[in-house]
């Protein structure tokens, strides 16, 4: 399976969501408690996961797997910074408002890049610096408010301590990334059995979120077993397992891919679902939004471009006068 | 003299350009005739030439001049496709408002490029082609209205033919740029004398432009020659200085550099007039704006920086993991 397919894989699903979530609302709410999605969302990975590694077991050699405590506890890391990075976000949005925020958001695709060279080591050439930066630009861009429409005034005019916080959100998001590459990469096991270990973590947590949400709502709403199909459409459904898929996608590239093609695809993702809503959702296009797309695939092909094919000039060309630039005439 | 030096002081000369207009304005309107303010500076222009070509014919060796009537014909060309240029300018705005004629003149980035692809039959690397766009895109970044603004409802829903000129007139503006390069470049003519023959011909245009508007306006506010200082301020005359050298700026640059250097040069300036006019005149700093200016380091850093600079991997790195991604890997 090639990276990039997976990746192409993500970007519609990771859209798709977008869209599902907003059709599975009535009346410009939720019917049912939306809390509840991503716990289900874990349980469909882990159950997928368990099914594919028990699979797996029943063939020759068996995978991999590295079943000491020191090997598993590193597993329950990455839902913990998740779970810091949501009490982060909610703290970020008493100070700024969504349109700050979202514009704020972009800002991880720097911070994960940053991350991804400091912790992962990797190396990145100054070209690729730029196009992760220039991405980062153009979903900003895309996001920028038309005009003459309200909440403008307030952009950038919150207090210091929403713009720390969003910046320390932006390190936590891509923290919980490169982390995930890290543990999912460290050693040759199974990419299932890695799975299995992250979503049990994950369902773990997820399920302490609700019990949680129970004891500060003082079950008004009854237990979260109650709550936990209430109000479920078909849509909600398929949140569901859109949901978990993207998460095994991610999943799978954090191991044979990168942070930073996940970081491109869900970018892309976002300019998709602002296009789809045009057509969906009658969302007026802005001039904006067509220039972010152009940065965006711009610095697509500059960070996944062959360097020769974006350095090298052309040779079909016929004998040309030549340039008072040096630079411009050697290949 | 080094063409990073010319192309700096253009830039520093454009932007002053702007600023000056403003403060030669009283009461939001010019006491002169602004009409006369090009005819001077060709003359300016045309002066400075000729005292510089009689100096370098007092020197030996004497300077190269082709003073045949093959060569000379030519020198007016680029005159006469500013005088067309203007004439499209100003049915385009007829159409459409001045935000989206504005924001149209980015397309002379991208129409120089193509130009000087076709007529002069430079080579570009794929990435200078996107660092070209990548300007485009970044000046019209800069120049999209923030909220709450008038006369956005109307950007970019004038009739077709709008759109048509603004074309049109974009390719005039390139045309003009590739063929005065192709005049300066086309032999080892002395600079000044090919300014002498160019400016002869400007001031001769320029002069012609007035005395039509003598008869336009039914000599209602006298013959040309008695508005040519009426109302002059220091400013004005600065206007005059400034205009011209800018314009023997540019000559040096088409000889000794090339258009793209220019463009480069004038866009630049672009966003440092918008720049100091959010300390000189108040002018409320917008995101795009300092979105427009990062992506517009970029594109220079893309175009100018040696190849090897942008594509090559940082070799003081540690062993790292090795990605699974070849492409990576090879340096």
């Amino acid at each position: 399976m090639q990276w990039y397919f997976v990746a192409s894989l993500l970007t519609i699903l990771t859209s798709s969501q977008g869209i599902l979530t907003t059709l599975s609302q009535s009346n410009g709410g939720y019917k049912y408690d939306y809390a509840t999605v991503p716990f289900l969302a874990e349980v469909f990975k882990l159950l997928v996961s368990s099914v594919l590694l028990w699979r797996e077991c029943k063939r020759s050699p068996p995978p991999r797997m590295t079943t000491e405590w020191k090997s598993i506890r590193l597993f329950p890391i990455p839902s913990i910074i998740y779970l810091i990075h949501n009490n982060v976000q909610f703290a970020t949005l008493t100070y700024v408002d969504t349109s700050t925020y979202q514009i704020m958001g972009n800002l991880k695709i720097v911070t994960t890049g940053i991350l991804f060279r400091l912790f992962l080591r990797r190396k990145l050439s100054n070209l690729q610096w730029m196009a992760i930066v220039l991405l980062a630009i153009g979903t900003t861009t895309s996001q920028v408010r038309g005009c003459g429409e309200a909440s403008c005034d307030s952009l950038f005019s919150a207090p210091i301590q929403g713009y720390m916080l969003g910046i320390l959100s932006a390190c936590l998001s891509a923290l919980a990334g490169v982390y995930t590459e890290f543990l999912m990469k460290k050693n040759d096991d199974s990419l299932y059995w890695q799975n299995v270990q992250l979503y049990t973590f994950g369902a773990i947590f997820n399920m302490a979120r609700l019990i949680l949400d129970d004891y500060r709502s003082g079950f008004e709403k009854g237990p979260w077993w109650h709550r936990l199909f209430n109000g479920y459409s078909v849509t909600t459904w398929m949140v569901v397992l859109n949901l978990g898929s993207t998460g095994l996608l991610v999943s799978w590239l954090m191991k044979y891919a990168d942070n930073i093609v996940k970081v491109y695809s869900t970018s892309m993702a976002m300019l998709l679902t602002m296009v789809l809503s045009v057509f969906l959702f009658n969302f007026k296009p802005t001039l904006q939004l067509f220039l972010g797309i152009v940065i965006c695939m711009m610095s697509l092909h500059m960070y996944f471009a062959p360097p020769t094919m974006l350095v090298d000039l052309p040779l079909t060309v016929k004998s040309a006068p030549e340039s008072h630039l040096d630079r411009r005439t050697n290949s």
